[in-house]
């Protein structure tokens, strides 16, 4: 199942527009080329509407926002739900400021998202309506693990009716909710968050999944969760000597480069819940 | 007869200011190293328009325009002129957004521009004044092939001898035309349209080599799109088993730090049209 | 000594908030990760203010500075210095334009700042007021010798004592001082100034020293100095055949996340001058 989602995205090479930080763009706009889409930045509010536009779908993250790109997000969103196109939204740093916070629940309120993508503690933000997110990172207290599964999968579907988005929840173990299924995702690699930017590259990839999968969003954006996951490991596996977290970044986009349908559904380690 | 130029620059090491994206500045900056030049960036107006006094040249790259690095682009580039510095344009998506579009013709009418590198859809953009590029990518039924290179190569003349800018089209054929030659070179690997980049970095290490070589700017131009077609080649000759894009893009700029003035004239595969 | 130094860095896993330019970001958040810290960027005033407030120290980085984030640095300073956050100021391209001097003394006159980490035009160009800082690099001149040692030890350690701050000039040779004390490391290597961004990752890495340290932030500084600088040594001693700066940036990052204090202490090269 998965393999064909994959390959629609390498086949229908979608356009997308990343209204997103500067932290991690370089690497997002490389993540998107590797998995077969094509990226395009634009975050000066007129530029961003025109640009959506053209595009396929559009991956909001609030990583770096400020007052001139955060009005980009809401004119390229609006763009994006009047053409039909996916939005997913990363609400980086939801719960730790008051404008990352306000700002990712007016996205949620205006543009009809698609999908959120974050880690526990940014969506039970979004969820509650606030929240003490520590930093970029999941406060360890909303850790999801096997015992909490179901309570999680519980509110992430609950979220989602009542939103109306996927929600993926991204962590040692991964959660993708719509209203009525959770999936849940054992790949990956604790690597991963020794870089910066494997949540964001997730985003800018599950964005263009979704674009090449309209008719599916749920099992777009568990292949995503999949694939990045499975490129994690393997790169992972491919470290040697003193070859640390800088290399590991390089080795995660060059598997996401290699992957293809037959390894994903053979290495993807995922249930319905 | 390139060597002379390529060893300008290593013995020059021109400060290019650069106004250009979030997405790829890093690679700009590191490249600009790799090839001898120094980079600076500064996209504040006043800040700008100091910094490109004490700069040798400076590169405008539109990728990610907004309002406030719009006018430190017509500072930097008026500084320029009156300094004497050699300016190149990098039209990113001209022709993909009315903003866009509109930044690229104003920058052409009130700065004199030394060279506009970009795609041949850009450029059809920039010389019809209007157009319809598909994102950052050129538009396929544009593309320059074997077939198409006399009407291209012409119409490249033309629009350098309207001007008075040396125009570089870059494409699986690059071009590169003043108003009475044109080049076409056929180095570079397909490779580099798997990375982002590769077009924002050649328009950087022009500017450096348009600095270092003030008296043969055509020749400047034509030696950096040869240099970074032979490094494209020969880091896609080194990638080995699961090296992909990232990768690629290391072996780029790794390339371009050792490339010396021999191995430039040997592999440099051009011809004067 | 300096292992202890360390050793708290990847115990306590600082979070620090960087306001720094878009060139070198990535590689900022990357070498945080890589000692141990944790990245966080936040540039919009508001949310710069709130940010700072959950963090454990700032960095402030000058290099692609604009009229926005200008008075974050302001607001982000002023939460660091009432919270008892150490605050480093990295002042890049300092005596190189008006906008660039101005703000850098501003800082220094209204953020109390834990330390000042430049090389040596750009300090004296904060100790004098102004300056002719050649773009971001330090001009010749000016360079610290084995002969300007003791005259540029004398100048750090009254420049740190007029203002309270502990200074750190880099160079071929650095010099890490207080008002009592300079300490000269000869750890690093030249390839170091042909990748963009050393002095920005040795800026944020050593905010995450001072914040895992609060209490010995002189030696924080010389650890986080010499461990870069040893860093370095080994990254370029394992650089082969074609591999240039951009392999090199990697290695150094990948260095740093393995670098153990034990291997520290036997490498670090310094003397209490």
């Amino acid at each position: 199942m998965l393999k064909e989602y994959l390959e629609n995205v390498r086949e229908k090479a979608p356009l997308v527009h990343n209204i997103t930080n500067y932290v991690t763009v370089n690497d997002c706009a490389n993540i998107l080329l590797a998995c077969g889409g094509s990226p395009i930045m634009a975050d000066d509010p007129e530029d961003a509407k025109e640009i959506q536009g053209i595009c396929g779908g559009l991956n909001l993250n609030i990583g770096t926002l400020n007052q001139r790109t955060i009005p980009a997000m809401f004119a390229a969103g609006k763009t994006a739900n009047s053409c039909g196109h996916p939005v997913l939204l990363d609400p980086v740093g939801a719960g730790a400021s008051s404008l990352r916070t306000r700002t990712a629940l007016e996205l949620m309120e205006k543009v009809r998202l698609t999908a959120i993508r974050g880690n526990i503690s940014e969506i039970k933000t979004l969820a509650l309506g606030s929240g003490t997110t520590k930093g970029v990172d999941a406060d360890l207290t909303d850790a999801v693990t096997d015992e909490t599964i179901p309570q999680t999968a519980a509110f992430a579907k609950e979220f989602s009716a009542k939103i109306g988005s996927i929600i993926v929840i991204t962590g040692a173990i991964d959660l993708i909710a719509d209203s009525s299924s959770v999936y849940a995702v054992r790949n990956g690699h604790p690597m991963m968050s020794r870089i910066t930017g494997s949540g964001c590259m997730l985003s800018a990839m599950t964005t263009a999944y979704l674009t090449a999968n309209p008719d599916h969003p749920l099992e777009a954006c568990l292949t995503a969760v999949c694939a990045i996951g499975i490129c994690g490991e393997r790169a992972f596996a491919r470290l040697s000597g003193h070859e640390g977290n800088a290399t590991f970044r390089n080795y995660l986009i060059d598997e996401v480069c290699h992957l293809d349908g037959d390894s994903l559904e053979q290495e993807a380690n995922y249930e319905l819940r």
